[in-house]
């Protein structure tokens, strides 16, 4: 394999020659470095060099950096942490392994919102990339670097940093090509607006420009993505969209939004999966994605033809719909635009193309602040990904959840959360599958009564009523009755049920 | 006075006979009703016509929604609330009597980032603006409105409302007209870039365009602007300063930047204005800023050299200054913009520009999460203002406070804030007193390492390390004892004292 690349994957023919194993580019790896990675939610990572630097890590003292665009698939993130390879990670994870290391302190995890990161490389406010490593399905004859099923943080890294290692994967789609728009904002005190206007505006180059001497190394894989576990949609699931589907009608009859919407975002996972399936099922039409990641339910409304447009800035599918949109992508690809992070999520654009942004939430208050990140407070789940760059930004910020988790034992709406991610500024709409609450333009106390009467399960409605009536008479414009406002965490952790 | 106005100030001569006095006009406003009116961070404020409003209601029933740029001087809000014509304020405001009401639960507040009003108005995603009332310089011949001190939400109010109330200060000295920077974007989704790249860049009219016929009555005033009360620095708010100031000075030694740093941005108050004034005392020059407030700092650094230009939503001085500078405007007119906050303070702005920002915080807690509006997580002070604008979207986003409050009662760094305004991804700098820490690129466990370490007062220290430390044993990647997180505040509201 290593003997025969596809010629027309590497069109530069200097760079054949820089061909090697993953073992012998991981070698341009040494103890100490920072090193910048391509993959965005288990899409489109670099799969073999890191392989090799957990294998050489059981021989040779071997700390890095690792930073990425977002979560990395083929159990990446377990087997570099269970090599004890990663010293810092930034600035997203979702791997059970990793996340216990984080959690005992043994990984410094920094996580950032993901438009963020390689503006904070590009001052120098972060540590310098010494090498970055890039899936890729191509280079072409000037030596650009053509992405595979995600571009992240791929473009910054490989512009910023000493040297580049490439792995071309034959198994992912040479359609991929011309896919994606590379577009890097200039250097401030210069910059200029970025110039995307729609979610189909192309601004910038189908490859990653890089000079073909910083290519040191060339790898040659074939393995696949991991494919992403959606699970179907429940009852509650499908309840949450149909709050949804109903609040946008209302808006479309009250003449706030037409029935092509606004362009959506979606996070990823299983919840806003469901609510953008809901969307078959409406009226609605003509619409169009400016999101993070693209998930199956973008191909589904794709193939209702409900949707017409998509940009992201990874493909992350199913198994199932992974053999069935890759070998199908041509069909797709007039359709679709994939991007910098720093440009899907950016907060320009986010404001200017006013987006209906709709994220999970682990637990909301009764105010509407929003913890995205940390269980009981204090350990992480994954990170806060891009939800801060959308909802801050977006036309609709909503905020979807179940109202109860662990069967009960757990009320997804609590007195206080126990971490805050999204402040109540920026949370226009929470929905549970009991029902609804729109936020907008309400006071403190009066987004307590609407999301008590409306998002709450009726088994913890009466204790929050409680809890919030107390306070009331306290006093206050958030009121809070504070030796008490986190006793439900306390007694969950205490007696494994929160009340 | 009202049958003798300064022809050069209503120069269009049809307007001239809508000339009524303050509780003529007033009738405009009715029970019910959503008022839009100017006024930002004490500046700017239309003067008769509220008044007007506090008289007539006592003596018939007269309810409002409120709208502002920010908060309003000469006690109009004092006046408002005791009338209590107010039923909902918003999105921010700065007075005791409506601070109580508010904390009381009579004045719904809606508690708003600077920039987003006028984009929910504009999306119909709150009320409807039925009157503005806004103070002006001038109207032009075409009757375009030339507003004073400051511009706020004045354009949009004036734009969207149904009715425009003018009111014309023959105080305001003339040469303000030229000042301003009237610039709206397009509508979604056909909306383009905003086309500001320096603080410079002018791109609107220097005044607020509106069909001669909705201007429905003019009011001529002669009342001042209320002047900040600025307290003079002290060796904290000097220490503050400094640290700033060594800070910005190793910055340069590293490259990261120049002598002209990035254009600056300081929150309103007396620790962000002392922290300007300490720019005096550093060898930093040509530097710009791009702010809401221009304070007497501003006008200090232009008459020092310091500073070439700076661009804000509005001019607040303190009395001494006040009658220094306004004389004295057309010397500095060249040097300066105001612009309309939702520009001043927009995400894309801020982040294009890429700048400095130094808000002041509440208080803050060992992982850097900021707390600056609730004092006890319950009590509103003021508002978020414009500091999530600018913290979020920053190249370098700093906070400040004193290490210690009320005569050492309170610590200023405590183990977890009772109110989360900004959260940990959204500040770099934090700065007491004592020292700085500077939090880029660390995780939640090594943050508060740098932060006890740095910014706490030797007097609490132990107890946070000794809190930090049993946390951490206890696990988690922002480690935290729930049930004593918000001990220190339930402590001082019982004992007056956190610990």
């Amino acid at each position: 394999m290593v003997q025969n690349p596809n010629l027309d994957r590497i069109r530069n023919a200097t760079l054949r020659e820089r061909i090697v194993t993953a073992d012998e580019a991981a070698l341009l790896i040494r103890d100490g470095m920072t090193v910048g990675m391509s993959g965005f939610t288990r899409a489109g990572e670099a799969k073999a060099v890191p392989m090799a630097l957990a294998a050489r890590a059981k021989t040779e003292p071997l700390k890095i950096t690792l930073m990425t665009g977002a979560s990395l698939g083929n159990d990446l993130d377990k087997t570099l942490t269970e090599a004890h390879v990663l010293a810092r990670r930034i600035p997203f994870q979702s791997d059970p392994a990793l996340r216990r290391a984080i959690n005992h302190g043994e990984v410094m995890f920094i996580d950032q919102h993901l438009s963020e990161t390689v503006e904070m490389l590009r001052t120098r406010q972060l540590p310098a990339v010494d090498v970055a490593v890039i899936e890729a399905v191509a280079i072409t004859e000037s030596g650009g670097i053509v992405p595979t099923t995600s571009v992240g943080n791929s473009a910054s890294f490989a512009i910023l940093a000493e040297k580049v290692i490439v792995e071309i994967n034959l198994n992912q789609p040479a359609a991929l090509e011309g896919l994606h728009d590379i577009y890097i904002p200039t250097y401030r005190p210069n910059r200029l607006p970025i110039p995307v206007v729609t979610p189909e505006s192309r601004v910038g180059l189908p490859f990653i420009p890089v000079p073909p001497e910083k290519i040191a190394a060339i790898v040659v894989t074939e393995k696949l993505d991991s494919s992403a576990t959606i699970l179907e949609p429940d009852h509650h699931t499908r309840a949450i969209a149909r709050h949804l589907g109903d609040f946008l009608l209302h808006e479309v009859k009250m003449g706030r939004l037409d029935h092509s919407l606004q362009p959506l975002q979606a996070g990823i996972g299983t919840i806003a999966n469901a609510v953008l399936h809901g969307f078959l099922d409406t009226p609605f039409h003509n619409l169009k994605m400016y999101s993070e990641v693209l998930q199956d339910s973008t191909f589904d409304l794709f193939d209702s033809g409900k949707l017409i447009f998509a940009s992201g800035s990874s493909i992350t599918l199913s198994a199932g719909k992974y053999q069935e949109i890759l070998p199908r992508l041509a069909e797709y690809k007039p359709r679709l635009i994939l991007r910098p992070q720093e440009i899907s999520n950016h907060p320009e654009v986010v404001r200017r193309l006013g987006l209906i942004c709709i994220n999970t939430a682990l637990e909301f208050d009764i105010y509407g602040n929003v913890n995205s990140t940390h269980v009981m407070g204090s350990h992480m789940m994954n990170g806060i990904g891009g939800s801060g760059d959308f909802a801050r930004n977006a036309y609709l910020s909503v905020f979807v959840t179940k109202s109860e988790a662990k069967g009960g034992l757990i009320s997804s709406v609590v007195p206080m959360v126990s971490h805050v991610d999204h402040t109540e500024h920026d949370v226009d709409i929470l929905v549970t599958e009991v029902g609804l609450a729109d936020l907008r333009g309400l006071a403190p106390r009066e987004r307590a009564k609407t999301i008590i009467a409306n998002c709450v399960h009726p088994e913890w409605r009466p204790a929050l009523q409680d809890y919030f009536e107390r306070a009331c008479a306290r006093g206050g414009h958030t009121p809070h009755v504070l030796e008490e406002a986190l006793s439900w965490h306390a007694r969950l952790r205490e007696t494994g049920r929160m009340g």
